[in-house]
């Protein structure tokens, strides 16, 4: 961080006479960088008692009346049969209240997910916040070289990138497809580049149990065999196809992490009006109703492995049938999905800045300040997706990652509150300066300014004749500059060469096993 | 509203199979315009009740140790000699509690300003929230001819293009300043301007009381006299030269509005750690007791006259001094300036869309989303700049008018809160569909997908490939098409040919009886 602080500093404007402070903010301020955020101001409550109650009671009515399908994986029907559910081909059926009590039994409200640098490891629930980069896009996006396939080259610079911005917590999973590697092998490259180029917490592969185990098995060789038994290390998401459907690519990840002690959020995915009604309430109700069986699954595996109730709703244009971001839709779910995921007791996984814009335009960030502002008033413990999503996913832009990045920093310092301390008071500097007269030189500000404000690393706050001479950029256009200086300041965390040289083994030897696929 | 539905309806691509109730989208779906919003979701508490009385304190600490400077204005001394105030030359001080005293025992907590047209009348206070454009800026920007001086020719446009957004409620005020005409009859132009080319509610002339006499005189010819003397038609803000001064501009319009039953808007305007300590704390405590002061003066002229708390607190750069917007402190002060009104008991103004940014890029939304949703979340009653504002104020965007109007209409549909009525649960829908289908066509969806989503005018949510073909526009290019259609397509609201005559004999009578002159 001190790095980056420095650099976004030596940019800005000669101060014009505040001398020794002014110099010194001048070199930067390097300040402890937080692993994640510590929320001291609380979440916003959409539904009241009988509003949550009635998605609750709904949701019990679904699973009890329709069930959910786990499809292609006999041994999820045994044990859902062997815990007493009603199982008829690949239904299963649910009593009222079945799997909340499952999950309440033995679900952990918190727990710690461990970065290979301890100080970096993340809290995940409570009053915690983890905000991850981009996941998923087969594209990649910046201003020099337009829109266009993802490498693990991208895949590379974007993990640098990310470790090399304060105000992300975690180095992800998926930042970008690397569609250039085969696709039964590509998650191998992704581990060893989270593992190599960052030293935060990440995510395993999330597709199918073969998957799974590697990502498993890659952790083994980082932190050894007998930590990984007892504490998470890795993270991982799994998605019901909405409506009321798990597959077996999901369970088969899903057994294997929650086996292996390591955290799974329970993620319905659903756009209302395709996946799901085209209401909030009946999209609420089977948001819940995914995330009850997947959760209670998990703890009937292996009761007390750490999980999450995550959602991912958003909405349709109901004129063409596109998936639409930062809605209000949106954000009413996210704020009820928060409050129904508190009342379960398990932390709460969703999503953030989301955009349905081809660019880093001002559509983008409409839409992915309204997502993650609203995640962040929904109390959500983990934020999938907080900087760089484009086109409703199938794009990370590069430029975009670096504008979010500054949104993710302006939510931390939010929810850090109000500082009601002697000093935040401040009733001696307005008594010094009085009436009609100005801060600006007082002693309290000259104390005081060096932490004073959050500061942006995107915005333009200059007269409009400097920011004309200094070439009339707008924000996408600054972004592309910081990404690139990013990259070229990145501070490589360094790996002992031993686990280097193990993972590189590892890959190499599950690579020769198998010939290279296309598909998944 | 219908007007532009149907155009922007008309723009998009064909839904491809679903038959009547697609044709029927196409056409559009006109609906009711709300006046206001009428918020069905709470506020955002972000001090307790600890956090909240400790401002309280510091306000009247400061009321009564250091008091507030009333300038040029002896009248006003003496009314509040009068009141029992501890009055020095220009210098008021308080005794603890007193303000807030005078201020609880008449003024109401909510009133109504009506419009000329009564479909268009605004509720102040409560649950209700009126959203008003720019106000104040001297230049104006477009894509088409960059940024210059704004002049009467903008402010009709800009005028005629808010009476086309469904989503303003308000005409607001100086939407920009009109700098080719002298400066002491411009505000003659812009108020025939409102009444001629708007039946929305509007805003009267604030600086100094010729100006404000000349407002009343002509609500007067629109409304008439006696209905004037019981209500309210104009809306006017009240700023102080902050820290803890209020000037004779201000206090001579506050008076005469006061004395005329018109809303005042006792507005302290900051930023923090120039014209208020550096801290949150310390600016609301200033704030709080500025407000308090204004507040009382209004009570005291004309007790039971309409006013609100505003607040307009940001802050600056503190390596450059310049003025910085939609940050993480201005949250923090407007989230707790909205529960210190709601403490008082008087409906609450402030502001929405701010930004410091050239151009309505990323930057731009990236502030303004989080400032208006900071506004809304803070309770606030009246949101002035809810669209359009760049540069700090010192422009009116005409393109980020229409990118801040989907905001407003976002916002709006947000505040509707949650349907929780049987068709929106749509448990039906969920049987009938089962498990690892799709709503699409479902029956549920057929019969609700006409108002299902807010339909955003801005978002793009097209493919790549599409949105390719229609020219690869950012968002601010496709808002250039969207206000210069809204201008083609303004609908004259008409008015009363005698009230018209008898209007311009008014504003030429007043433009005769003084010199042009370039200043205030």
């Amino acid at each position: 961080m001190s790095d980056n602080r420095t650099r976004i500093t030596a940019e800005v404007p000669p101060v014009r006479s505040r001398g020794r402070a002014a110099r010194l903010i001048q070199r930067g301020t390097p300040q402890p960088r937080h692993p994640y955020i510590c929320r001291r101001i609380g979440t916003f409550n959409i539904l009241n008692e009988e509003g949550l109650s009635l998605i609750e009671t709904n949701a019990d009515q679904l699973l009890k009346e329709i069930g959910m399908e786990f499809r292609d994986d006999p041994e999820i029907l045994s044990i859902f049969r062997d815990a007493g559910a009603d199982v008829r081909d690949t239904r299963v059926r649910f009593e009222l209240g079945m799997c909340r009590k499952i999950i309440r039994a033995t679900a952990p409200s918190q727990f710690r997910q461990h970065a290979r640098n301890p100080a970096n490891t993340v809290m995940i629930g409570g009053d915690n916040t983890v905000l991850c980069p981009s996941w998923g896009p087969p594209f990649v996006h910046d201003l020099d070289r337009g829109r266009r396939y993802a490498t693990i080259g991208d895949f590379r610079d974007l993990v640098k990138i990310h470790q090399m911005i304060p105000y992300l917590h975690h180095s992800g999973g998926v930042v970008c497809e690397p569609v250039d590697l085969p696709a039964n092998k590509r998650h191998l490259d992704m581990l060893y580049t989270h593992v190599r180029y960052s030293d935060r917490a990440f995510m395993g592969a999330f597709i199918g149990s073969m998957r799974a185990q590697d990502a498993v098995d890659i952790a083994k060789i980082v932190f050894g065999k007998a930590f990984l038994a007892d504490n998470a290390v890795l993270y991982s998401v799994s998605n019901t196809n909405a409506p009321l459907v798990l597959d077996s690519n999901m369970s088969g990840s899903l057994k294997v992490y929650a086996r292996n002690n390591q955290p799974v959020a329970c993620t319905p995915w659903t756009l209302a009006g395709a996946m799901s009604p085209c209401t909030v309430a009946g999209t609420l109700a089977q948001v819940l109703a995914e995330a009850l069986a997947c959760l209670a699954l998990v703890q009937l595996i292996n009761p007390g492995a750490p999980c999450l109730m995550g959602s991912f709703a958003s909405t349709i244009s109901m004129q063409s049938g596109a998936p639409t971001f930062g809605t209000p839709e949106a954000g009413k779910m996210v704020l009820a999905c928060g409050q129904l995921a508190r009342r379960l007791g398990v932390p709460f996984h969703t999503v953030g800045s989301l955009s349905a814009s081809k660019l880093p335009d001002a559509q983008a960030e409409q839409e992915a300040t309204w997502g993650i502002l609203m995640s962040m008033f929904a109390g959500a413990n983990v934020i999938n997706h907080a900087t760089g999503w484009l086109e409703g996913g199938l794009v990370t832009g590069f430029e975009m990652t670096i504008i979010d990045a500054d949104l993710c920093g302006k939510v931390a310092s939010l929810f850090e509150g109000i500082d009601l301390s002697p000093n935040a008071q401040a009733l001696e500097a307005i008594v010094e300066v009085g009436p009609g007269s100005h801060f600006l030189g007082s002693a309290h500000t000259q104390s005081n300014f060096l932490s004073a404000f959050y500061r942006s690393s995107i915005s333009d706050n200059n007269s409009f004749e400097q920011w004309s001479a200094e070439g009339g950029l707008d924000a996408a256009q600054r972004a592309n500059g910081q990404w690139k200086r990013l990259l070229e300041e990145y501070v490589d965390p360094g790996l002992d060469p031993a686990v280097d040289e193990a993972l590189q083994e590892f890959v190499a030897l599950r690579k020769a096993s198998m010939p290279d696929q296309n598909y998944f």
